[in-house]
């Protein structure tokens, strides 16, 4: 048995038992009790909402997978009338894995994160920290399911297949699940949280998650579907597509015998390490005496991340791997929480910006916005310049291993390694992640459930670490992203040239890309407008659904006698809310998604295969510069809001929260709908240029 | 006398008569009637105010400049101590030369439109068309002196000096004057809205420019030097830096004797046909009989459009020039107009985007915030787009006119054409963009002068169009940036070359700039950041000023017995509050300018010019995307705030017209401070990285 095939098996062990503790916590939290009447009724509802949605979702989803699948046979890696059709039917399949298993991980997601939140607000009648752990517990397992599975989809791709293309082929099915389930979820849950605010908080003053408000339930299923799921995915999607492109730069090299050597084995043995050190990171998580659950939850991502550094290095040691090659996962690691400080402070209640735009709001809304936009943009520096160092580093850490032959090619899987070393905790920040939506909805139930205002606030604590906590961890995502697609480019640089000695023409036409060459520069300007569009096109998407939610809302409140009143027994139709959001979310999701795609191919065959390097490049430039301003504008409205509900700037019902209020609703799209939704664009994009790069170099006008 | 001095004549006989033409203009406009008494105190103030600031704004300027000349001189284009110090000299005055015909520009251009906004105002009370005409000669005067000493000052400076590089310092002078005028008078014109505003409008409830209001003067002062000043400042460079980066690869081509030959000719041809065509369109503007102010504009626009297409072509024809390169300046022209085409589409008030803006603003402020961003965000993809084709198209077009050995480099000079061509109606787009702050002006006059309802109905309606036909021109400098920039990269590349030639080092190392190179990756995403970084310091600089503004309106208020309820003969203190949008202004441009020049040349002593042309890469595509995004979100607010101010959705005072002045607001500072000054950041950067190339050439780190 070779070194590859041990670490292949110990990849594909080590995933089994993330599931198994996935199915320990699972059974940990189903065991918790939840006794109140109110709660399970709503809970029920929640649960069903949520079921819904992803049925739905998967179903059209599967229309268009079985699409693209038919698309891949025929045509990819190469066309099927060229004889050879096996490599055809290994893509089809990774594809069709791939969305699968991303698929699976949602569903494990939502089935546990919507019973664990009743579960939670029961919880925390015996106390904050037993109800911290059920949240957090919860949150795991959606964690454990999604490192699991793609680790484990991975390493059986990789080992059936043994081709690194196979492997693009994994990653876009997952990108085009994370698509769906990221946008499709973001707009549906801002819908739904939109219509809530609008017809319950401005209309009829009745506070949030008050169950007289038809949208109430909608905008519970919404934060399970949109950031259990719909996060879940996304970040299954960034750690597949940084491990293939890791894998299919490091087979390559592995193949040519030089310096390096071990490549593949490098990265599966990292990646084992990296799921069990967010193993034992959540094992071992827990909330201290000081009962402060942020401290908790940041202090178990540094903990993983230690082992992470630590084991790799023990494993670089015992084993024989390239220190450089663990230096540049380490610069990964490093930067991923540089970044994730700096998004910290733009958007934590403690620092100036958030305090500002607080201070801000009292002259009025139009100020809040304009502080918030200033401190946003102020915020894409540092992560804009340490995405760059972090590349910047890992490609000359790992050049000097290719010498002079394949330097440039080591010094990419260096930029790939980093990516990857970035994304090794991502189990932890899952679990992190997930956390959120659920103490988020024990807030909703313990409210529904009178379970009285000490339980409110205990909630209420839970709920402001978890937005705190996500400030960080989507600083690791967007920071993952980056590198990863980066790494990406150089997967797509790689597979032209291997296609362009196919086809007969010259590989070192394709060395690089040449910003002055007008075709790479018409395809970067290009590229850069497409980000925009996109989350444009989402949050034109959340408006219209929102206001069709509002118009059934007002119906309720019109047709059902007693509703407004809150008379007792009288019921809103829950169901009909949350069907428009589903509706509505597909119908808008799906314009956006597929101009995304069709621009990369008009790109394409208009200007070929530099056209698109530049196309891309320009995408991935402003698509970070967009995600990071949205995600830290909506999370500075956010606590700038809670920042004056806390007392300051005369509290709650001041002017200055009315203009703080405003600035939240502004940043919730930005932050929930649009925000995230641009890495899995850039991802889909990255991936079907990879993927069609043989087309683009046979037949382009340019 | 050869062909090229035959040109440099033509050029500075067309500047001399375009000076000639603003003297008459001039002239007729002070020999307009003006007798209304009050009328003249204000105006009087409006002119006082303005010429403070722009003392104020020209000494600090000249303390910046001193520094600069000093740096240059011993540093550029090679340091002092090499040896020959000839060159430098020339640079050092040329340099200066820059800034003081900009400043004399700018300065021409605000006495004469301080003069003209009162008999604007007078000239209604004969009816529109007297009225329209006053304003808009007034702006041409602006117009004309602009163009004229540009394109004195390039003709002459070229003449002299015999030197392309020497040009870049010319450019420079005049980018760092553009930097000056146009963002703090872009943080001046803002303070002074948003404080009047806030104070007058929102407080008290009085009309827009009341004269009980303090901040009203310095309110009309802001639009006189952030609107023409300002903006004239910012053409001025545009189009110097269009030349300068066309005669600096002319003249290298020339010397080639390659086939297209006369590339210079050609420039100092075309540019003086632009001027020309110009001074025919401004002495032919008229109001129809229709009375549509918006129409004579936009006419007078596309008339001189047609006679420059039409006398170039006669004099390609009859001189022999290159077909290819009228193609390019063709292509430049079309595609300016077309660019500013879709603007118009995302800022009128009859099309899609500004009607559902304003039906948003019926749900709430935060509406119509998340309805301007996401069409702001549309917007930019035809005029990237429009950008990249036609600089694809130039360079397509022109590159076989090098054939083997100088494609490349014909290719880039056609890019370059193409920005001089869209430039080419300067003088046409100055005169209609300070037309507006004119009647602007005269509106305010109006009012404060009471001259009834008819008059200020009448200036109303030519301010409105000034606001229309703003969209459209803007677009223009955009996409002139856009291409001059693009130019200006290639600029930067032969300069980059030309050094390394001088230093013993390989120019093949230099010939383009691939993104894979982790420098040029790493510069990328810097650059990419500073456009934000730049916007956000401006517009945060514009809300501490605002702040400082309404302290002390509260004072005056307070302090000042009868003010508030406009006793008879009690005036303000306007002058006080003039002061602190003067000092404030150049206190807050002061670290944002800085920190562009800082970090640019941090990152080449850094990465070297790889990575700084990487940096400009960014800092170009990031600008633009952020420049059309914020120039059309501020666009589109104020017009769906005047769209609802005609009675749409509820008229004035309705919940919807609340929240579309909440839009608006936000909208002042993204048009008029930080949108429009983004494109002088980008042309100082440029002009930065190609002044220091030597230096970046001979040490940096990496």
């Amino acid at each position: 048995m070779d070194e590859l095939t041990v670490f292949l098996i110990a990849s594909i062990g080590i995933s089994v038992v993330a599931f198994l503790f996935a199915a320990w916590l699972y059974g940990w939290v189903k065991r918790q009790p939840c006794e109140n009447e109110r709660i399970n009724e709503v809970g029920g509802y929640i649960k069903k909402g949520a079921e819904v949605f992803l049925n739905r979702e998967y179903k059209v989803l599967a229309k268009f997978a079985a699409v693209a699948a038919v698309i891949i046979l025929v045509l990819l890696p190469s066309p099927i009338w060229k004889g050879d059709f096996v490599p055809n039917i290994k893509m089809t399949v990774s594809y069709l894995c791939g969305t699968v298993f991303s698929a699976i991980a949602g569903k494990i997601g939502i089935s546990v994160s919507t019973i664990a939140n009743g579960r939670t607000a029961v919880a925390a009648t015996k106390g904050i920290r037993p109800s911290f752990l059920c949240g957090f517990r919860g949150g795991a397992v959606m964690g454990m399911a999604v490192v699991g599975a793609s680790l484990l989809g991975v390493s059986l791709v990789f080992w059936v297949t043994g081709s690194g293309t196979a492997l693009l082929g994994f990653s876009f099915g997952a990108s085009s699940l994370a698509l769906f389930a990221k946008a499709g979820g973001g707009i549906f849950t801002k819908t739904a949280d939109i219509a809530a605010d609008l017809t319950g908080k401005v209309e009829l003053g009745i506070p949030e998650d008050d169950p007289r408000n038809p949208a109430v339930v909608a905008d519970n299923v919404g934060d399970n579907v949109g950031d259990v799921a719909g996060m879940g995915a996304d970040l299954f999607d960034s750690n597949v597509a940084s491990m293939a492109a890791a894998l299919v730069m490091g087979s390559a090299l592995d193949n040519t015998g030089a310096v390096g050597g071990n490549c593949v084995p490098t990265v599966f043995c990292y990646a084992a390490i990296g799921l069990l050190s967010s193993i034992i990171g959540v094992a071992a998580a827990r909330m201290g005496k000081n009962d402060n659950p942020t401290t908790a939850l940041n202090s178990s991502t540094y903990v993983t991340t230690g082992i992470f550094a630590a084991m790799t290095a023990l494993a670089t040691f015992l084993l024989g791997f390239e220190w450089r090659i663990w230096g540049a996962s380490t610069i990964g690691l490093v930067v991923g929480t540089v970044i994730g400080i700096a998004s910290d402070y733009f958007t934590d209640d403690r620092k100036k910006p958030v305090k500002m735009t607080a201070k801000a709001s009292e002259s009025g809304p139009a100020f809040t916005i304009l502080s918030g936009v200033s401190y946003a943009f102020l915020s894409t520096l540092p992560s804009m310049v340490g995405i760059g160092v972090s590349a910047l580093a890992a490609y000359n850490l790992c050049a000097p291993l290719g010498g002079e032959l394949y330097g440039v090619e080591y010094a990419l899987f260096g930029i790939a390694m980093a990516a990857v070393g970035m994304l090794s905790i991502v189990g932890m920040i899952i679990s992190n992640d997930a956390y959120g939506p659920i103490v988020d909805n024990a807030r909703g139930l313990a409210e529904m459930g009178n379970l009285g205002e000490d339980i409110i606030e205990i909630t209420d604590k839970l709920d402001s670490a978890g937005n705190t906590v996500k400030a960080v961890t989507k600083g690791f995502a967007i920071g993952a992203a980056g590198l990863t697609v980066i790494a990406l480019l150089g997967a797509f640089l790689s597979e032209v040239r291997g296609a362009a000695i196919e086809l007969g023409k010259n590989a070192a036409d394709f060395a690089g890309l040449d910003i002055m060459n007008p075709n790479v520069f018409f395809g970067l300007l290009a590229g850069a407008a497409i980000p925009a569009v996109f989350s444009a096109m989402l949050m034109l998407g959340v408006n219209r659904n929102a206001m069709r939610m509002v118009d059934e809302i007002h119906r309720q409140f019109c047709e059902i006698a007693g509703l407004k009143e809150g008379k007792e027994g009288v019921t809103p139709e829950y169901d009909k809310c949350i069907d428009i959001a589903t509706s509505g979310a597909l119908k808008e999701l799906i314009p956006a998604g597929l101009v995304s795609i069709v621009v990369t191919i008009a790109v394409g065959f208009i200007g070929g295969v530099n056209a698109i390097g530049g196309f891309l490049t320009g995408n991935i430039v402003s698509g970070l510069l967009l995600a990071l301003f949205l995600s830290n504008s909506g999370g500075l409205w956010d606590n700038s809001k809670k920042y004056v509900e806390s007392g300051e700037h005369g509290g709650k019902g001041s002017d200055a929260h009315k203009a703080a209020v405003i600035g939240d609703t502004v940043g919730d799209p930005f932050k929930d709908t649009a925000g995230p939704s641009i890495n899995t664009q850039i991802t889909v994009v990255s991936l079907v240029s990879s993927l069609l790069s043989t087309l683009f170099l046979s037949f382009s006008i340019f």
